[in-house]
Protein backbone atom coordinates (compact mmCIF):
# COMPACT_ATOMS: atom_id res chain seq x y z
CA UNK A 1 0.00 0.00 0.00
CA UNK A 2 1.11 3.67 -0.94
CA UNK A 3 1.83 5.96 2.28
CA UNK A 4 1.38 9.59 1.85
CA UNK A 5 2.61 11.75 4.72
CA UNK A 6 1.56 15.17 5.73
CA UNK A 7 4.16 17.15 7.52
CA UNK A 8 3.96 20.17 9.33
CA UNK A 9 7.54 22.28 8.21
CA UNK A 10 6.68 25.02 10.87
CA UNK A 11 5.84 28.59 9.87
CA UNK A 12 8.94 30.06 8.50
CA UNK A 13 11.76 28.90 11.28
CA UNK A 14 13.54 25.86 10.18
CA UNK A 15 14.66 25.24 14.13
CA UNK A 16 10.56 24.45 14.40
CA UNK A 17 11.32 21.40 12.82
CA UNK A 18 10.40 18.35 15.12
CA UNK A 19 12.27 15.73 14.89
CA UNK A 20 9.57 13.51 13.72
CA UNK A 21 8.85 15.91 10.61
CA UNK A 22 12.80 15.17 9.89
CA UNK A 23 12.46 11.52 10.06
CA UNK A 24 8.98 11.81 7.68
CA UNK A 25 11.00 14.14 5.36
CA UNK A 26 13.57 11.08 5.17
CA UNK A 27 11.36 8.48 5.10
CA UNK A 28 9.42 9.54 2.11
CA UNK A 29 10.81 8.24 -1.60
CA UNK A 30 9.31 11.59 -2.96
CA UNK A 31 8.58 15.33 -1.26
CA UNK A 32 5.78 16.77 -3.10
CA UNK A 33 5.75 20.63 -3.37
CA UNK A 34 3.41 22.93 -4.31
CA UNK A 35 3.58 26.18 -6.43
CA UNK A 36 6.02 25.41 -9.30
CA UNK A 37 6.97 28.77 -10.07
CA UNK A 38 5.72 30.24 -7.17
CA UNK A 39 5.20 34.12 -6.56
CA UNK A 40 6.27 34.17 -3.40
CA UNK A 41 9.52 33.05 -3.99
CA UNK A 42 10.93 33.89 -0.15
CA UNK A 43 8.90 31.14 0.54
CA UNK A 44 9.74 28.50 -1.97
CA UNK A 45 13.34 29.17 -1.21
CA UNK A 46 12.51 28.80 2.64
CA UNK A 47 11.08 25.34 1.71
CA UNK A 48 14.12 24.13 -0.22
CA UNK A 49 16.40 25.39 2.74
CA UNK A 50 14.56 23.29 4.93
CA UNK A 51 14.49 20.42 2.31
CA UNK A 52 18.58 20.80 1.96
CA UNK A 53 19.34 20.68 5.35
CA UNK A 54 17.37 18.30 6.68
CA UNK A 55 16.59 15.43 3.92
CA UNK A 56 19.20 12.99 3.87
CA UNK A 57 18.10 10.44 2.12
CA UNK A 58 19.90 9.85 -1.17
CA UNK A 59 16.94 8.19 -3.15
CA UNK A 60 14.86 11.17 -2.43
CA UNK A 61 13.26 12.78 -5.03
CA UNK A 62 11.26 16.40 -5.39
CA UNK A 63 8.55 16.74 -7.26
CA UNK A 64 7.00 20.07 -8.18
CA UNK A 65 3.21 20.71 -9.19
CA UNK A 66 0.89 23.52 -9.84
CA UNK A 67 -1.85 24.59 -7.63
CA UNK A 68 -4.93 26.11 -9.34
CA UNK A 69 -5.43 29.71 -8.30
CA UNK A 70 -8.85 30.17 -6.61
CA UNK A 71 -11.62 31.52 -8.60
CA UNK A 72 -12.94 34.91 -6.74
CA UNK A 73 -15.93 33.76 -4.67
CA UNK A 74 -19.32 34.71 -6.35
CA UNK A 75 -22.42 33.76 -4.15
CA UNK A 76 -21.18 31.06 -2.16
CA UNK A 77 -17.67 31.21 -0.43
CA UNK A 78 -17.97 27.42 0.12
CA UNK A 79 -18.99 26.36 -3.28
CA UNK A 80 -15.83 28.35 -4.89
CA UNK A 81 -13.72 26.21 -2.23
CA UNK A 82 -15.39 23.10 -3.21
CA UNK A 83 -14.43 23.43 -6.86
CA UNK A 84 -11.42 24.28 -6.02
CA UNK A 85 -10.50 21.42 -3.93
CA UNK A 86 -11.76 19.15 -5.84
CA UNK A 87 -9.51 20.40 -8.69
CA UNK A 88 -7.05 19.82 -6.23
CA UNK A 89 -7.68 16.68 -5.21
CA UNK A 90 -6.94 15.59 -8.69
CA UNK A 91 -4.00 16.70 -8.98
CA UNK A 92 -3.16 15.07 -5.58
CA UNK A 93 -4.92 11.68 -6.85
CA UNK A 94 -2.58 11.96 -10.11
CA UNK A 95 0.64 12.91 -8.13
CA UNK A 96 0.17 9.38 -5.50
CA UNK A 97 -0.63 7.30 -8.26
CA UNK A 98 1.93 8.32 -10.99
CA UNK A 99 4.76 9.89 -9.03
CA UNK A 100 4.86 6.60 -5.75
CA UNK A 101 5.29 2.99 -6.75
CA UNK A 102 2.91 0.44 -5.25
CA UNK A 103 5.00 0.27 -1.75
CA UNK A 104 6.28 4.29 -2.06
CA UNK A 105 5.75 6.67 0.37
CA UNK A 106 5.23 10.83 -0.41
CA UNK A 107 5.35 13.49 1.27
CA UNK A 108 3.15 16.50 1.50
CA UNK A 109 5.37 19.60 3.46
CA UNK A 110 2.38 21.75 5.35
CA UNK A 111 3.59 25.32 6.59
CA UNK A 112 2.65 25.47 10.13
CA UNK A 113 0.71 22.37 10.92
CA UNK A 114 -1.93 20.65 8.95
CA UNK A 115 -4.62 21.02 11.74
CA UNK A 116 -4.92 24.74 11.58
CA UNK A 117 -6.09 26.30 8.11
CA UNK A 118 -4.74 24.11 5.69
CA UNK A 119 -6.84 22.25 3.14
CA UNK A 120 -4.55 18.99 2.91
CA UNK A 121 -5.88 17.07 5.09
CA UNK A 122 -9.72 17.43 3.69
CA UNK A 123 -8.10 17.26 0.14
CA UNK A 124 -6.80 14.25 0.85
CA UNK A 125 -9.89 12.73 2.69
CA UNK A 126 -11.66 13.76 -0.89
CA UNK A 127 -8.57 11.53 -2.80
CA UNK A 128 -9.58 8.41 -0.69
CA UNK A 129 -13.50 8.88 -1.38
CA UNK A 130 -12.81 9.12 -5.08
CA UNK A 131 -11.62 5.60 -4.65
CA UNK A 132 -9.03 5.42 -7.66
CA UNK A 133 -5.87 5.47 -5.45
CA UNK A 134 -5.62 3.47 -2.61
CA UNK A 135 -2.87 4.91 0.46
CA UNK A 136 -2.24 5.04 4.34
CA UNK A 137 -2.28 8.26 5.87
CA UNK A 138 0.06 9.42 8.50
CA UNK A 139 0.27 13.22 9.77
CA UNK A 140 2.97 14.92 11.70
CA UNK A 141 1.95 18.17 13.41
CA UNK A 142 4.02 21.47 12.95
CA UNK A 143 4.77 24.58 15.24
CA UNK A 144 1.91 27.05 13.28
CA UNK A 145 2.55 30.95 13.38
CA UNK A 146 0.15 31.54 16.37
CA UNK A 147 2.53 29.88 18.41
CA UNK A 148 5.22 31.64 17.32
CA UNK A 149 3.90 34.63 17.66
CA UNK A 150 3.11 34.10 21.44
CA UNK A 151 6.94 32.79 21.54
CA UNK A 152 8.06 36.04 20.21
CA UNK A 153 5.79 38.12 22.52
CA UNK A 154 6.34 35.62 25.08
CA UNK A 155 2.91 35.33 26.11
CA UNK A 156 0.17 33.07 26.63
CA UNK A 157 -2.66 33.13 24.68
CA UNK A 158 -4.89 32.64 26.78
CA UNK A 159 -5.98 34.20 30.21
CA UNK A 160 -6.23 32.53 33.11
CA UNK A 161 -8.84 29.83 32.97
CA UNK A 162 -10.30 31.65 30.08
CA UNK A 163 -10.87 30.32 26.46
CA UNK A 164 -10.00 31.85 23.20
CA UNK A 165 -10.97 31.95 19.40
CA UNK A 166 -9.44 31.22 16.76
CA UNK A 167 -11.02 32.85 13.70
CA UNK A 168 -10.06 34.41 10.16
CA UNK A 169 -9.95 37.85 8.88
CA UNK A 170 -13.43 37.92 7.59
CA UNK A 171 -15.12 36.41 10.51
CA UNK A 172 -13.69 39.34 12.46
CA UNK A 173 -14.88 42.02 9.92
CA UNK A 174 -18.34 40.65 10.19
CA UNK A 175 -18.78 39.61 13.94
CA UNK A 176 -16.40 41.56 15.65
CA UNK A 177 -15.08 40.27 18.77
CA UNK A 178 -16.61 37.51 20.58
CA UNK A 179 -18.49 37.99 24.02
CA UNK A 180 -17.24 34.31 25.20
CA UNK A 181 -13.52 34.55 24.87
CA UNK A 182 -11.06 37.17 26.53
CA UNK A 183 -8.82 36.63 23.60
CA UNK A 184 -8.91 36.34 19.97
CA UNK A 185 -6.20 34.63 17.10
CA UNK A 186 -6.85 36.20 13.71
CA UNK A 187 -5.61 33.95 10.94
CA UNK A 188 -5.98 34.53 6.83
CA UNK A 189 -6.32 38.39 7.22
CA UNK A 190 -5.29 40.26 4.57
CA UNK A 191 -6.86 43.11 4.91
CA UNK A 192 -6.02 44.48 8.99
CA UNK A 193 -9.75 43.59 10.09
CA UNK A 194 -8.36 44.46 13.49
CA UNK A 195 -8.83 48.44 12.16
CA UNK A 196 -12.38 47.71 11.52
CA UNK A 197 -13.15 47.60 15.01
CA UNK A 198 -14.86 50.12 16.73
CA UNK A 199 -13.14 49.46 20.76
CA UNK A 200 -10.00 51.42 20.39
CA UNK A 201 -8.76 50.21 23.87
CA UNK A 202 -8.23 46.40 22.56
CA UNK A 203 -4.56 45.51 23.27
CA UNK A 204 -3.22 43.71 19.93
CA UNK A 205 -0.28 41.70 19.46
CA UNK A 206 0.79 41.19 15.81
CA UNK A 207 3.45 39.87 14.00
CA UNK A 208 4.64 39.01 10.33
CA UNK A 209 7.44 36.86 8.86
CA UNK A 210 7.06 35.11 12.15
CA UNK A 211 10.21 32.64 13.16
CA UNK A 212 11.91 34.34 9.89
CA UNK A 213 15.11 36.52 10.09
CA UNK A 214 12.25 39.37 8.91
CA UNK A 215 9.91 38.90 11.97
CA UNK A 216 8.13 42.07 12.54
CA UNK A 217 6.39 41.62 15.68
CA UNK A 218 4.75 45.18 17.38
CA UNK A 219 2.16 45.15 20.39
CA UNK A 220 -0.07 47.74 21.89
CA UNK A 221 -3.09 49.47 22.27
CA UNK A 222 -5.20 49.16 19.07
CA UNK A 223 -5.76 52.64 18.82
CA UNK A 224 -2.54 53.49 19.42
CA UNK A 225 -0.36 51.07 17.05
CA UNK A 226 -3.22 49.90 14.60
CA UNK A 227 -2.47 52.59 12.10
CA UNK A 228 1.31 51.97 12.76
CA UNK A 229 0.41 48.52 12.30
CA UNK A 230 -1.43 48.71 8.90
CA UNK A 231 1.09 51.01 7.66
CA UNK A 232 4.41 48.48 8.30
CA UNK A 233 2.12 45.84 7.11
CA UNK A 234 1.89 47.72 3.42
CA UNK A 235 5.28 48.62 3.20
CA UNK A 236 6.84 45.18 3.80
CA UNK A 237 4.18 43.17 0.97
CA UNK A 238 4.97 45.71 -0.93
CA UNK A 239 9.41 45.56 -0.56
CA UNK A 240 9.30 41.83 -0.57
CA UNK A 241 5.90 41.05 -2.50
CA UNK A 242 3.94 38.89 -0.16
CA UNK A 243 3.43 39.00 3.53
CA UNK A 244 2.34 36.62 6.06
CA UNK A 245 0.99 37.61 9.37
CA UNK A 246 -1.39 36.61 12.52
CA UNK A 247 -2.46 38.63 15.81
CA UNK A 248 -3.94 38.27 18.88
CA UNK A 249 -6.47 40.78 20.47
CA UNK A 250 -7.66 41.42 23.75
CA UNK A 251 -9.52 43.30 26.33
CA UNK A 252 -7.57 45.23 28.61
CA UNK A 253 -6.82 44.30 31.94
CA UNK A 254 -4.62 41.79 33.88
CA UNK B 1 22.72 39.04 33.01
CA UNK B 2 20.83 35.57 33.72
CA UNK B 3 18.96 33.65 30.54
CA UNK B 4 16.16 31.79 31.62
CA UNK B 5 14.61 30.11 28.60
CA UNK B 6 11.29 28.36 28.82
CA UNK B 7 11.07 25.48 26.31
CA UNK B 8 7.92 23.82 24.63
CA UNK B 9 9.09 20.23 24.95
CA UNK B 10 5.72 18.41 23.38
CA UNK B 11 2.62 16.57 24.79
CA UNK B 12 4.55 13.22 25.18
CA UNK B 13 5.81 12.44 22.33
CA UNK B 14 9.49 12.69 22.47
CA UNK B 15 10.02 12.78 18.38
CA UNK B 16 7.71 16.01 18.62
CA UNK B 17 10.57 17.59 20.09
CA UNK B 18 11.70 20.77 17.83
CA UNK B 19 15.49 21.32 16.64
CA UNK B 20 15.50 24.73 18.52
CA UNK B 21 14.12 23.32 21.87
CA UNK B 22 16.86 20.71 21.87
CA UNK B 23 19.57 23.26 21.43
CA UNK B 24 17.80 24.80 23.85
CA UNK B 25 18.29 22.21 26.51
CA UNK B 26 21.90 22.07 25.39
CA UNK B 27 22.20 25.64 25.80
CA UNK B 28 21.34 25.41 29.61
CA UNK B 29 23.39 25.03 32.55
CA UNK B 30 20.66 23.99 34.98
CA UNK B 31 17.06 22.10 33.87
CA UNK B 32 14.32 23.41 36.36
CA UNK B 33 12.67 20.43 36.96
CA UNK B 34 9.08 20.37 39.09
CA UNK B 35 7.33 18.04 40.99
CA UNK B 36 10.46 16.64 42.97
CA UNK B 37 8.49 13.23 43.75
CA UNK B 38 5.84 13.68 41.74
CA UNK B 39 2.74 11.17 41.92
CA UNK B 40 2.54 11.56 37.84
CA UNK B 41 5.61 9.12 37.72
CA UNK B 42 5.04 8.28 34.13
CA UNK B 43 5.05 12.36 33.67
CA UNK B 44 8.22 12.39 35.22
CA UNK B 45 9.60 9.93 33.74
CA UNK B 46 8.60 10.59 30.12
CA UNK B 47 10.42 14.11 30.96
CA UNK B 48 14.00 12.44 32.22
CA UNK B 49 13.67 10.56 29.00
CA UNK B 50 13.33 13.10 27.08
CA UNK B 51 16.54 14.44 29.03
CA UNK B 52 18.56 11.81 28.58
CA UNK B 53 18.03 11.32 24.78
CA UNK B 54 18.55 14.80 23.80
CA UNK B 55 21.15 16.18 26.44
CA UNK B 56 24.57 16.27 25.53
CA UNK B 57 25.47 19.22 27.00
CA UNK B 58 28.08 17.09 30.17
CA UNK B 59 28.38 20.53 32.28
CA UNK B 60 24.00 20.49 32.12
CA UNK B 61 22.58 19.71 35.70
CA UNK B 62 19.22 18.64 37.08
CA UNK B 63 17.85 20.88 39.51
CA UNK B 64 14.25 19.59 41.08
CA UNK B 65 12.23 21.55 43.31
CA UNK B 66 8.58 21.14 45.09
CA UNK B 67 5.58 23.03 43.20
CA UNK B 68 3.15 23.92 45.92
CA UNK B 69 -0.48 22.17 45.99
CA UNK B 70 -3.41 25.08 44.76
CA UNK B 71 -5.73 25.25 47.14
CA UNK B 72 -9.04 24.28 46.56
CA UNK B 73 -10.98 27.45 44.67
CA UNK B 74 -13.05 28.81 47.58
CA UNK B 75 -14.64 32.28 47.01
CA UNK B 76 -12.85 33.85 43.42
CA UNK B 77 -10.71 30.97 41.40
CA UNK B 78 -8.80 33.88 40.39
CA UNK B 79 -7.73 35.07 43.83
CA UNK B 80 -6.51 31.44 44.58
CA UNK B 81 -4.84 31.38 41.74
CA UNK B 82 -2.71 34.69 42.46
CA UNK B 83 -1.77 33.21 45.59
CA UNK B 84 -0.50 29.88 44.42
CA UNK B 85 1.39 31.97 41.35
CA UNK B 86 2.77 34.38 43.69
CA UNK B 87 4.08 31.15 45.97
CA UNK B 88 5.61 29.49 43.10
CA UNK B 89 6.68 32.85 41.62
CA UNK B 90 8.98 33.17 44.93
CA UNK B 91 10.54 29.46 43.78
CA UNK B 92 11.06 30.55 40.45
CA UNK B 93 12.79 33.55 42.07
CA UNK B 94 15.08 31.72 44.21
CA UNK B 95 15.74 29.03 41.72
CA UNK B 96 17.16 31.77 39.18
CA UNK B 97 18.44 34.02 41.66
CA UNK B 98 20.35 30.81 43.58
CA UNK B 99 21.57 28.01 40.85
CA UNK B 100 22.46 30.20 38.13
CA UNK B 101 25.69 32.30 38.08
CA UNK B 102 25.20 35.78 36.63
CA UNK B 103 25.69 34.97 33.03
CA UNK B 104 24.00 31.75 33.60
CA UNK B 105 21.91 30.06 31.50
CA UNK B 106 18.69 27.96 33.10
CA UNK B 107 15.66 26.13 31.42
CA UNK B 108 11.97 25.56 32.70
CA UNK B 109 10.38 22.31 30.69
CA UNK B 110 6.86 22.59 29.15
CA UNK B 111 4.47 20.20 28.55
CA UNK B 112 2.79 21.40 25.34
CA UNK B 113 3.32 24.46 24.56
CA UNK B 114 4.10 27.85 26.86
CA UNK B 115 1.62 29.08 25.35
CA UNK B 116 -1.43 27.06 25.55
CA UNK B 117 -3.13 27.03 29.29
CA UNK B 118 0.55 26.86 31.16
CA UNK B 119 1.41 29.48 33.65
CA UNK B 120 5.18 29.65 33.14
CA UNK B 121 5.35 32.93 31.40
CA UNK B 122 2.84 34.58 33.95
CA UNK B 123 4.82 33.36 36.61
CA UNK B 124 8.34 34.53 35.48
CA UNK B 125 6.46 37.67 34.78
CA UNK B 126 5.49 38.11 38.50
CA UNK B 127 9.52 36.87 38.98
CA UNK B 128 9.98 40.22 37.03
CA UNK B 129 8.32 42.28 38.73
CA UNK B 130 9.18 41.04 41.89
CA UNK B 131 12.66 42.96 40.60
CA UNK B 132 14.99 40.86 42.90
CA UNK B 133 16.85 39.10 40.39
CA UNK B 134 17.06 40.29 36.64
CA UNK B 135 17.19 37.82 33.74
CA UNK B 136 16.63 37.76 29.97
CA UNK B 137 13.47 35.67 28.63
CA UNK B 138 13.43 33.47 25.96
CA UNK B 139 10.27 31.24 24.72
CA UNK B 140 10.82 28.51 22.51
CA UNK B 141 7.09 26.78 21.19
CA UNK B 142 6.53 23.21 21.49
CA UNK B 143 3.98 20.78 20.12
CA UNK B 144 0.76 20.91 21.87
CA UNK B 145 -1.48 18.02 23.05
CA UNK B 146 -4.49 19.89 20.97
CA UNK B 147 -1.95 19.14 17.74
CA UNK B 148 -1.26 15.55 18.59
CA UNK B 149 -5.25 15.16 19.19
CA UNK B 150 -5.83 16.18 15.69
CA UNK B 151 -2.92 14.71 14.07
CA UNK B 152 -4.11 11.08 15.30
CA UNK B 153 -7.45 11.94 14.07
CA UNK B 154 -6.32 13.12 11.02
CA UNK B 155 -8.10 16.20 11.12
CA UNK B 156 -8.28 20.16 10.84
CA UNK B 157 -9.54 22.18 14.11
CA UNK B 158 -11.36 24.23 11.85
CA UNK B 159 -14.20 23.98 9.18
CA UNK B 160 -13.27 25.76 6.02
CA UNK B 161 -13.10 29.28 6.65
CA UNK B 162 -14.76 28.78 10.06
CA UNK B 163 -13.31 29.73 13.52
CA UNK B 164 -12.89 27.54 16.93
CA UNK B 165 -12.84 28.18 20.48
CA UNK B 166 -9.96 26.63 22.66
CA UNK B 167 -11.99 26.80 25.68
CA UNK B 168 -12.03 24.42 29.43
CA UNK B 169 -13.92 21.69 30.88
CA UNK B 170 -15.49 23.96 33.76
CA UNK B 171 -16.36 26.56 30.81
CA UNK B 172 -17.75 24.03 28.70
CA UNK B 173 -19.96 22.94 31.60
CA UNK B 174 -21.05 26.51 32.30
CA UNK B 175 -21.47 28.48 28.82
CA UNK B 176 -22.43 25.45 26.50
CA UNK B 177 -21.56 25.01 23.35
CA UNK B 178 -20.86 28.25 21.62
CA UNK B 179 -22.53 30.23 18.69
CA UNK B 180 -19.51 32.03 16.96
CA UNK B 181 -17.70 29.01 16.06
CA UNK B 182 -18.46 25.58 14.18
CA UNK B 183 -15.72 23.67 16.87
CA UNK B 184 -14.33 23.60 20.44
CA UNK B 185 -11.10 21.71 21.63
CA UNK B 186 -11.76 21.39 25.64
CA UNK B 187 -8.79 21.52 27.53
CA UNK B 188 -8.06 20.56 31.38
CA UNK B 189 -11.39 18.65 31.56
CA UNK B 190 -11.55 16.18 34.70
CA UNK B 191 -14.87 15.85 34.80
CA UNK B 192 -16.38 14.95 30.92
CA UNK B 193 -17.86 18.44 30.80
CA UNK B 194 -19.36 16.79 27.17
CA UNK B 195 -21.47 14.48 28.93
CA UNK B 196 -23.27 17.77 30.19
CA UNK B 197 -24.27 18.50 27.08
CA UNK B 198 -27.80 18.42 26.08
CA UNK B 199 -26.65 17.92 21.87
CA UNK B 200 -25.80 14.50 22.09
CA UNK B 201 -25.69 14.97 18.34
CA UNK B 202 -22.61 16.73 18.73
CA UNK B 203 -19.69 14.51 17.08
CA UNK B 204 -16.72 14.29 19.71
CA UNK B 205 -13.03 13.41 19.09
CA UNK B 206 -11.30 12.71 21.68
CA UNK B 207 -7.40 11.72 22.53
CA UNK B 208 -5.69 10.75 26.32
CA UNK B 209 -1.77 10.02 26.47
CA UNK B 210 -1.81 11.71 23.03
CA UNK B 211 1.65 10.86 21.52
CA UNK B 212 2.49 8.30 23.79
CA UNK B 213 2.63 4.65 23.47
CA UNK B 214 -0.38 4.34 25.91
CA UNK B 215 -2.39 6.69 23.44
CA UNK B 216 -6.06 6.31 23.41
CA UNK B 217 -8.48 7.99 20.65
CA UNK B 218 -11.95 7.73 20.17
CA UNK B 219 -14.57 9.75 17.97
CA UNK B 220 -18.32 9.70 17.20
CA UNK B 221 -21.60 10.91 17.92
CA UNK B 222 -21.70 11.99 21.34
CA UNK B 223 -24.39 10.29 22.06
CA UNK B 224 -23.23 6.91 21.36
CA UNK B 225 -19.64 7.35 22.64
CA UNK B 226 -19.79 9.60 25.17
CA UNK B 227 -20.48 7.28 28.01
CA UNK B 228 -17.87 5.00 26.59
CA UNK B 229 -15.37 7.17 26.71
CA UNK B 230 -16.23 8.20 30.52
CA UNK B 231 -15.63 4.85 31.46
CA UNK B 232 -12.59 3.94 29.33
CA UNK B 233 -11.10 7.17 30.65
CA UNK B 234 -12.23 6.16 34.08
CA UNK B 235 -10.64 2.81 34.03
CA UNK B 236 -7.35 4.11 32.28
CA UNK B 237 -7.18 6.39 34.65
CA UNK B 238 -7.22 4.25 37.82
CA UNK B 239 -5.11 2.16 36.23
CA UNK B 240 -2.39 4.34 35.69
CA UNK B 241 -2.89 6.68 38.11
CA UNK B 242 -3.24 9.81 36.00
CA UNK B 243 -4.45 10.71 33.27
CA UNK B 244 -4.53 13.74 30.49
CA UNK B 245 -6.86 14.25 27.78
CA UNK B 246 -8.43 16.56 25.29
CA UNK B 247 -10.95 16.73 22.50
CA UNK B 248 -12.48 18.42 19.94
CA UNK B 249 -16.47 19.16 19.57
CA UNK B 250 -17.87 19.89 16.02
CA UNK B 251 -21.19 20.52 15.08
CA UNK B 252 -22.17 17.36 12.76
CA UNK B 253 -22.61 17.89 8.74
CA UNK B 254 -19.63 18.76 6.55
Amino acid sequence: MRKVLVIGIGAGNPEHMTVQAISGLNRADVLFIPDKGAKKNDLAELRRQICDRFVTNPKSRRVEFDVPVRAEPTSSYRSTVDDWHEAIAAIYEALIRDELPEDGCGAFLIWGDPSLYDSALRILERVRLRANVEFELDVMPGITAVQALAASHKMALNRIGDSFLVTTGRRLTEEGMPDNAGSTVVMLDGKCAFNTLSDKDLIIHWGAYLGTPDEIIISGRLGDVGAEIEKIREDARRSKGWIMDTYLLRKPGD
